[in-house]
């Protein structure tokens, strides 16, 4: 399995990196210098090796993390507190200049534009300003990743002399129009409308009526300069569909003629972007402002394209812009990642009730239910940290056109389309379980969960609503079922994996090469002795993955010979069932990850915490669809009886090294500035058991009522028996 | 069965107020007036009567919901958009003492101190501030359910005279001073004390370390001007525990000498309310400012109780505080009604993807997913309004008197244990799943979503942090196994239901009636004919909430014959199974309120809408449990098999009723007051399509490419042939 593997780095730039990341450790050095062991720590017989697990987990781009990890820790990019929306997005833009300043995002152009041609490294850079503030994180990516992108592989190397400079260095701040009022996911339907005007050489970009509004766009209510609008083109009376259109629409900070805006106001979260709608009344730019690259209109009005079906020509388009997906599913990892250090490195110091000896208080952590609260979120963010690098390696061999091929970007956007949903939805349920795990400290907003959870929330929906990306992949699959049933009689469901794991074979992008993976494992002994066996993990869960496909291609096979309106109620009868089918998938991507991973550990010791970290990712996951494996034959009644009491031992063996594997994520107190989590409270609990000790010690102490009643009844039993 | 359920309200009061709360619709009339029924809702054969409805729902309280509702919908208590957080505090003060000027919360006192004696309907007020501004609900809370509580409940005479009239007018703004920062969930472990001083016959309050400063306090940052204390009780060299002090904290604005504290500043939401930290240096108060209901110190210093066990003392004192519980209890259904409100009414405007017309576009609550993201969580909503109401009067028959008893207290502490954890969590998710339904514009700020979230978020922690609070419940249910245990042969399960439902049966409490409930029931066929068979519903579900107790009773049988840190860790190491059998008591708990609520449904035609809604809420609880099912051998693998087709067939007879099933919680467009609810959704809709209709049947409407291609193919196909 090794040699379908990316390379390992080496070399100095990522062990440095790594090193450097965990110079200061979890504790900073002002926040005591000594290490954050809780007092009922206690060491397992093996260690991690924290900086070689950062280094596998940083990756390939561990370079450009690192830059990202030092920007992400200054405290002059973070997210402020009791700020009106006014001055945050003041704030924010002042940021972004000063990110542009320092050739932020310039390694995703090409070297001809001034770049390193490193859309990977670019990325990795952009998850780690989640650390900073999510808000100029997103304020960056409508930026770069959208605006400045559109500019580049939308337009054409005129359009790239013209704006990509001033883009890059925010000079020109821009705003990215695509979604509409009325249409955000299906957006093929926007009712925007540029019709060329043959007279003067110009296309007219017009709003035709309200739901046709741009809506939800950052830099639109106040600083952007101009704006990459998405439109239905029309020349010559006919639509060839949604194009790209280069529009000026504010310049010394007052709105142009024709264009309107609104200000969508406070948020939910991200109050650092002014985000606000855009309506245009039959606005002229000149024909050439149309980004040119896969479509283009002639001064007579003529149209062409090198793609000749409006289909495959649309999907072309959006296509490069799966750099916000992937960009959003490497932040929600961040974002995880950070709640879980804030809280792991809580519940080690933070104490409540009496333990055993009525004496000491119990560390929260060592409740079980606090670590089966976090500890199986911790395990599926190792995994979903290992998927993400080979989603920014399938992202980086198309962008940086190693690999750019139609099959690997079709790969491309389904890994996203699987991956954005899940990290996105990961890193919320984890923040909320971490804020809930902190108690009211949670809530306090200097403790960073709240303003997480307030941020990364609409994660879950912008570059493509979770739930639609979830259908998208859906539907793939079933597509790939449906090519492979072709040649086949259709009940032979063993004959259809052979000639599955056939076609796979010949491919060789991450995400086949996940089902490759699958599916060379597949065949192995159901009869595992345990289900801490690897294989017998894979195969359970690539079981329901494959299982679940062909039966929704069975439950919708008759939708072909049916009437349109029936064969829609058909499908959408089986839209849930098509959701847990991408789901499923979606386990199987991040198990594979996981355990390709572990192949890159090389401490022994490190790697056998990693196994039982990814033993309780493939146990809770097998966990939260048992009854699916015990009605499917997948599992034995016997067997599954014996899941709660392995994933109750994994628990207690994970914990003692739960500091290590946050502290394994790269961030200390710079990036987490939660003074919960500082030592703080370390600190508190010992005066406080100081207090109680000297008390214990001395005789001024008060005697408790319970304990004198105690020693009345003994002296009146005492008294009693000397008088009998 | 019916005759020991609450009284049905019956004469003007709860009428008029039902009507009046559904006088405008779920569509306001400012918003059109029409109907909001989708262009795809069908009529169902049953209609829902609506205001019938809402009478039931709004139960025994009416006439107070309907006075909180108006309040709930005045726009002059609705909670500001991007506003400061020093300009919301003081908003939020004014508004707070704008409700004192109404009598707000006045209905809680005794006749005899000005009140009305009618705590149930006080709380049903309180429930529906959510609607109005949640900083608001709970600044009222502080100032009414926690500081003026705690006066009149663990204050005698004196006390109230002194100082409940001030409170009650709000010119005496106060803290409720329990919570410290080392110790939230273990009150009686707070390190506050109040040292006696024969001397000067004062109390010297004192926080001797910082962990024991107090933490998180309503109205401790800036308005309060006296806070009560939980301190040590010390006099003679007797700790005698926990008491409640009354201490004046600030004068005219300025902290009085000896107290400190610190504002905790930006918080996840409640940001109308200073909440802070209090300290006390040596700070001397008279002897009486002690409340001294359950506890006295005489001035030679003598301690006295009608109490005579501390433990029992202690708990008595926190039972008069269990308000709070009963009332987030409350909120949370409120804002998950609010959210459902808001949610499925957009969810029959909004319309995104072409349906099989390829003209029209599908309304997002036809899509079979959104239907499943949220009736199952309408069905929950609709249990938990039901089992609020039971609450209520458990809560209302403790505190107005009718049946103050030790045993009616315990049982009324379990409920609210069980529900305020289940409705709190149940608003959280159901707000998130409602945000997620709206897209983008669930995350805009005007749309009330996120708001809501942000607020509820901390109603999970406080008042009894919700994880804490369900192991309370585990170990009542344990408690009363093992009392029904100790007569018998432990391995004889069958007689023990059998005497467990005779010891059940002789009580009377909500509590105890809904165990009663179950018990008879439990005897029913197990050979039912469908999964929609109520009484197999409540079997199922009852055996689950049964079947946990035994088990974990059996499991920990061994704790009593071991060391104490054997028995601590083996306890330990079964929490998480201790919280599965609180969360399936309140499953039992919420279907068997669901069921009595049935029947409080004159109606028919209502009642068979209902009735489906309930199945829907029965068969997905028992849906999240099924692998339980199947390895207990309470299902079958071929009836667990038919349980997902029942749940489908369920969304969709549910669907035709969805905007009447939020309109019957009584709220309207005052109350939602999200723009994408109101309406103007499906005005901007029918505005693009009308749009679209035009530009078909005119001839100036540019052609699409794709039809163009498709008629130049047949042309050539044409010319051929001819040419042929």
């Amino acid at each position: 399995m090794t040699t379908t593997l990316p390379p390992i780095p080496s070399g100095e730039t990522s062990d440095d990196a790594a090193n450097a990341a965990n110079a200061t450790g979890p504790i900073a050095a002002d926040g005591g210098g000594e290490p954050t062991e809780s007092h009922l720590y206690v060491a397992d017989e093996s260690g991690i090796d924290v900086p070689a697990l950062t280094r596998v987990l940083d990756g390939r781009w561990a370079d450009m993390r690192a830059w990202g990890r030092e920007i992400g820790g200054d405290p002059a990019f973070a997210r402020p507190l009791d700020i009106s929306m006014a001055d945050h997005r003041e704030l924010t833009l002042d940021r972004l200049k000063e990110l542009a300043k320092r050739n932020w995002s310039a390694q995703m152009l090409p070297e001809h534009l001034g770049g390193t041609n490193n859309p990977g490294g670019n990325i990795a850079a952009f998850e780690e300003l989640v650390a900073a503030d999510p808000s100029l994180q997103i304020k960056a990516g409508v930026q770069f990743g959208l605006f400045a992108s559109a500019i580049l592989h939308l337009g054409t190397a005129e359009h790239h002399r013209r704006w990509l400079g001033d883009t890059m260095s925010v000079d020109l701040p821009g705003a990215f129009a695509m979604t509409e009022i009325g249409h955000g996911s299906d957006v093929s339907a926007v009712g925007t409308t540029a019709t060329y005007d043959e007279e003067t050489e110009e296309f007219v970009i017009h709003t035709p009526f309200r739901a046709a509004t741009k809506e939800f766009l950052g830099n639109a209510a106040l600083h952007g300069e101009a704006a990459v609008v998405f439109a239905q083109l029309i020349t010559k009376g006919v639509n060839h569909g949604v194009h790209c259109f280069f529009v000026p629409i504010r310049k010394d900070g007052e709105l142009l003629p024709g264009i309107s805006s609104e200000d969508d106001g406070e948020k939910g979260g991200l109050n650092g972007i002014d985000n606000g709608r855009l309506a245009f009344n039959k606005v002229r730019i000149p024909r050439t402002n149309l980004l040119n690259r896969y479509g283009d209109v002639a001064a007579d009005g003529t149209y062409s394209s090198d793609i000749a079906s409006p289909g495959r020509r649309f999907f072309t388009m959006l296509t490069t812009l799966v750099q916000g997906r992937v960009s959003l599913a490497g932040a929600g990892v961040t974002a995880a990642e950070l709640a879980l250090g804030i809280a792991i490195t809580y519940g080690t110091q933070r104490r409540q009730f009496a333990d055993f000896t009525a004496i000491n208080e119990v560390v929260l952590l060592d409740y079980q239910l606090h670590q089966k609260r976090l500890f199986p979120l911790l395990a599926r963010t190792y995994a979903s940290a290992f998927a993400q690098e080979d989603l920014l390696g399938a992202f980086h061999e198309v962008f940086s056109g190693e690999g750019d091929t139609e099959e690997n970007r079709i790969d491309l956007e389904t890994m996203a389309a699987a991956l954005k949903p899940s990290a996105t939805w990961l890193a919320l349920d984890t923040i909320q379980a971490c804020r809930e795990a902190c108690g009211g400290a949670g809530y306090m907003a200097e403790n960073r969960l709240v303003g997480l959870h307030q941020d990364i929330d609409v994660y879950t929906t912008f570059e493509g609503d979770n739930h639609v990306l979830l259908q998208l992949v859906g539907k793939r699959l079933l597509g790939e079922y449906a090519k492979s049933m072709k040649s086949m009689d259709t009940g032979d469901v063993t004959k259809f994996i052979a000639s599955r794991a056939e076609t796979i074979s010949a491919r060789h992008t991450p995400w086949r090469r996940l089902l490759q993976s699958a599916s060379d494992l597949g065949s192995v002994r159901r009869t595992a002795a345990s289900l801490r066996d690897p294989a017998l993990q894979v195969e359970l869960i690539s079981a329901r993955a494959e299982t679940l496909v062909e039966e929704l291609s069975l439950a919708l096979r008759q939708a072909n010979s049916m009437s349109k309106q029936d064969a829609t109620a058909l499908v959408n009868s089986h839209q849930a069932e098509l959701i847990d089918t991408a789901k499923a998938h979606v386990d199987l991507i991040l198990l594979t990850a996981f355990n390709n991973g572990l192949t890159k550990v090389e401490d022994d010791e490190t790697r056998a915490v990693l196994v039982r970290l990814r033993d309780l990712f493939a146990l809770t996951t097998i966990e939260k669809n048992l009854a699916w494996y015990l009605m499917n034959g997948q599992l034995s009644l016997g067997r599954a009886r014996t899941l709660n009491d392995y994933i109750a031992r994994l628990l207690t063996k994970i914990r003692p090294h739960a500091l290590d594997l946050v502290a394994a994520f790269g961030y200390n107190q710079d990036h987490w500035r939660a003074p919960i989590s500082s030592g703080i409270e370390r600190i508190r609990q010992e005066e406080a058991a100081e207090y109680y000790r000297h008390l214990r010690a001395s005789n001024d102490g008060p005697i408790d009522e319970k304990i004198l009643h105690r020693r009345q009844r003994e002296q009146r039993n005492a008294e009693s028996k000397s008088a009998g």
